[in-house]
């Protein structure tokens, strides 16, 4: 799967893989796409280092990237405690509610809320990039909006490629006048933030919106039918979130969560706005109901709702509370039946990429 | 565009065009495609004969098909009249007072309400079916479930495939047991009544659901690349709706109606329930707002919303009333921008369907 922008990375597919786990994108480098590592969870300077260091020793020197999340508006001299203090009482006691109604225990003293939110506020995202040029990163992505202008200007002196999310052409057009390197289309079916718009309708508008830079295909493709489709509407790749957290290298820390993403068909997720405030595809379960019942008192904006929720969202992964134990995954999640490693899914996406062309060959009449 | 289906049927292009006008069904099975006539308007047996006629004496001996609304739920003994008296006293002041908060004028005395709802009524569409058989009509699709089995043997009887709209594989499914031909599988970004999962998930889910049985994708595909697309993700066919409505043979009778479709973009659609009491994908308007809102008194089910709205939906339309104006369409409506005859529109769809196959086979090394 080669198009200009697999060549410019010097991969063998055009197919980018966005992950929390560094032994995840190590190993889709080494399976010839393109490994980028989520930074999000990652507060300290010196754990991101760590990992980093751990993916240049596991990637047999095939390129990889790091996506962060870079608020697109700068918010001057306002500190963590000073947005929590700007959450209602009513929405914290809804929390603790919530959690008695189904028994969710606490954390153990001393013990971090693994899920944490602080990533994204712009001087955690700045730290880590300080970090993430150190490293031979050939890729930055942002998942939110364009990143600021030097941090554009950074990454392109470090022969950096820039990538940023969209759910509209519009948005995408944005990107471009921004000067970012390439626009991944996040189609409605998507894990994670997402909009309105289907992949089906928002690539190829997005293609138009921003030629001659390259858009990836983002949302509903997990498997090589789907890429082979993203590619006939105009991607010059593919990129994949969901598809790897059934790997046998992903690390999601609870076996049920896992046995649920196994078990979860394509109805099974909802686009809510419980885990950060803006509507993210996830897991649907009693949790995000609970948000989402108009009964309730409803989310708070971001990021006031994904403060006001990690200590939570810790607790029922830790405690693997099964009515509520959710994650970010798009609807491909129904595909996703086994665990297998992260080369046997390239594998099989190869072979599934392979028979598509056959089949539009064959219904082209050139077969 | 050849597949086992448009073989078997006769045609050029496996491209299926639904449409609620008999010259544009028409046009499509001249340009060598499949028209199929959208039946729900026709509440008198002589019309739909009518047009059939005509449709016959215009398709230059081409296959063509027809769609009916048929409830998957049999209801005995209701009539009409004791459905109108099950809408609430609230709802009905609700239409009084929105019509009158934009100023509708009322339809002149005599004049009938355009947009007809008996069509849903079984025993409507079984007139309909006795009419239709009478033609050479060579499929027989229905918009609401599987039609009763003593309507598939009918049609099987006559020679007439049948097809089903579906919105989830579990639903494709029902619909093969229940002995139909073909799945229409019907993305989220489709027009008209659409479930929740998009094309690229829907599209191979009903494939592998319903093998060896064809699927025709429907849903955000207007352009040939989507077509490819859809092609590559397994369907045996496309089913394209919104795309007609703007092409110079369709008589939406209004102008402003019109010219509202050339001007918006894919985010301008909604799927509410505002016009059937079940989510159908629509423009969005001041109307599907007024109705979405939580601090209204919010839709029936079907088929009260359809009965309680259908007067005031032909005023809005007779009139022209720029606010309220809309009609069911997806996400596709934002590539609508030209009024080009319906073989002008074929002409673009297989010459954007080649190029999105010299790029799939660029992208597979195969070029």
């Amino acid at each position: 799967m080669q198009t200009d922008l697999s060549r410019k990375l010097g991969i063998e597919h055009a197919i980018f893989g966005f992950t929390p786990f560094p032994a995840v994108a190590a190993a889709i480098s080494r399976a010839g796409g393109f490994g980028v590592l989520g930074a999000v969870r990652y507060t300290a300077p010196d754990e991101l280092a760590r990992d980093l260091d751990w993916m240049q020793e596991h990637v047999d020197d095939r390129p990889y990237g790091l996506d962060v999340v870079m608020p697109a508006k700068k918010v001057e001299g306002v500190s963590e405690a000073d947005v929590e203090a700007m959450i209602p009482e009513g929405h914290r006691q809804f929390v603790k509610d919530t959690l008695g109604k189904y028994g969710v225990p606490e954390l153990a003293e001393g013990e971090a809320s693994g899920w944490r939110i602080t990533g994204w506020m712009e001087q955690v995202a700045r730290n880590q990039l300080d970090v993430a040029f150190d490293y031979p990163i050939k890729l930055l992505a942002n998942a939110l909006g364009s990143p600021p202008a030097d941090v554009i200007k950074r990454a392109h002196d470090h022969d950096v490629l820039v990538a940023a999310l969209a759910g509209s052409a519009r948005h995408a057009g944005k990107h471009a006048e921004a000067g970012i390197d390439i626009v991944v289309a996040q189609g409605y079916e998507a894990g994670g933030h997402t909009g309105e718009i289907a992949s089906m309708v928002l690539t190829p508008e997005a293609v138009e919106a921003v030629a001659p830079l390259p858009v990836l295909a983002a949302g509903g493709i997990g498997s090589g039918e789907q890429i082979a489709a993203a590619f006939a509407l105009g991607a010059q790749g593919v990129w994949l979130g969901s598809l790897w957290l059934t790997t046998t290298e992903a690390d999601l820390h609870s076996r049920a969560l896992t046995e649920k993403l196994l078990a979860a068909g394509s109805g099974d997720t909802v686009r809510s706005r419980a885990l950060t405030g803006k509507p993210a595809r996830q897991l649907r379960t009693e949790w995000t109901d609970a948000w989402d019942d108009p009964a309730g008192p409803g989310t708070l904006p971001m990021p006031l709702q994904g403060l006001l929720v990690a200590e939570a969202v810790s607790r029922i992964q830790k405690h693997e509370v099964q009515a509520l134990l959710g994650t970010p995954v798009g609807q491909i999640v129904g595909r996703m039946n086994s665990e297998r490693s992260v080369q046997a899914v390239f594998d099989e996406l190869t072979r599934g990429f392979e028979r598509a062309i056959d089949r539009v060959n064959r219904v082209a009449g050139r077969g």
